[in-house]
C-alpha cells in the first residue's frame, strides 16, 4: 500500500523544512526551506542558496531536488514536496517536470506565483497557512527587502509578480 | 537603443548553444547546451549537467542561468536565451521567473512541452529547426535513450510528457 501521509506526518516534515528556512536566514540568506519525502523517509532537505552560493536557481525546492540526486521517475511521481513558501514558477515546473504529485505549502500569504498553474495540471497543493513560515517571511520582506526581490526577480521596491 | 539580434546575430550565438551541447556530449552528457546574451554580449553559455554533476536541475537553460550568476531583474528582462531544444517546463519556468522576454530554440522536433505556456505569458519563441541540433539530439535517443528518458521525468520507453 502506498505511503499516505497523515497530518501530524505533514507537521513533522513541515518543521523540518522551517529548520532549513532558518538555516538559511542565519546564515543571511533567504528564509525558505524545503524537504523531499518518499514512503515516509526523508530523501533530501534544502534551503534557498542565492546568498550563500550566489545562485539564481537555488531555491528552496530546487536545492532539496538537487541534494536528492539522480532518482528514477517513478519515485518523484510518489513523492511529497513540503515547501515552507508557495513555490514561484521556476520550482513549480520544475515539480511538474517530475510529475511531483503533491505540494505542501507552509505559507501563501508573503508570496503566491503558481498555485493555479500548479492545480490546473493536476498537483495537489495543500498550505497550512502556518504562522511561524509567516513570521519568518515577514522578517524577511522588513530586513532583507532588496535580496528577497532579486530572489523572485522584480526590481527592488516593485511588487512581486504575483500581486500585479 | 536596445539592441536587436539580427539573423545573423542568432545563428551566430546558437552556434555557441551548439558548441555547449557537443561538449556535452562529447563528456558523455545530454547533448543540451544554452546560452544568455544581454546587449549583444554573451553572460553566460552552460549544458545540461545530469551525467557531469548526478544533477537533477542543471538543464542547459538553467545552468547557464546558473552561471550567469545573481543579476538585476532588469538585465534578465532585456536578454535572450538561446538553447540548442525548446526548453522543458522546469527551464521555461526559470525564464518566466525572471521575465526573460525571448528564446530562439534550436530545434523542438525530438521534444517540446512548453511552448504554448511560454506564448501565453508573453515571451517570444522563435524555433530556427537547425539540422545540426536535430542531429545531435536523434543521436542522443538512439544511443543514450535511459539517460535522456531519466532527463525529462520519465522510466525508460516511457513515451515523452508532449507526445501523451
Amino acid at each position: 500500500m502506498p505511503w499516505t501521509p497523515t497530518p501530524e506526518d505533514d507537521r513533522r516534515f513541515m518543521d523540518l523544512a522551517l529548520a532549513q528556512a532558518r538555516k538559511s536566514w542565519d546564515e543571511g540568506g533567504v528564509p525558505i526551506g524545503a524537504v523531499l519525502v518518499h514512503d515516509g523517509e526523508v530523501l533530501a532537505a534544502g534551503h534557498n542558496q542565492r546568498f550563500q552560493k550566489d545562485s539564481a536557481i537555488l531555491h528552496g525546492e530546487t536545492d532539496t531536488i538537487e541534494k536528492a540526486g539522480r532518482l528514477p521517475a517513478s519515485v518523484y511521481r510518489s513523492s511529497v514536496l513540503y515547501t515552507t513558501l508557495s513555490p514561484c514558477i521556476m520550482c513549480a515546473g520544475t515539480a511538474l517536470l517530475y510529475e511531483i504529485p503533491r505540494i505542501v505549502v507552509g505559507e501563501n500569504r508573503t508570496f503566491e506565483m503558481s498555485e493555479a498553474l500548479l492545480a490546473e495540471r493536476g498537483v495537489q497543493v495543500d498550505v497550512l497557512d502556518d504562522p511561524a513560515c509567516l513570521a519568518l517571511m515577514e522578517r524577511m520582506l522588513a530586513e532583507r527587502p532588496a535580496l528577497w526581490s532579486e530572489d523572485i526577480g522584480v526590481e527592488a521596491g516593485e511588487t512581486a509578480k504575483a500581486a500585479r
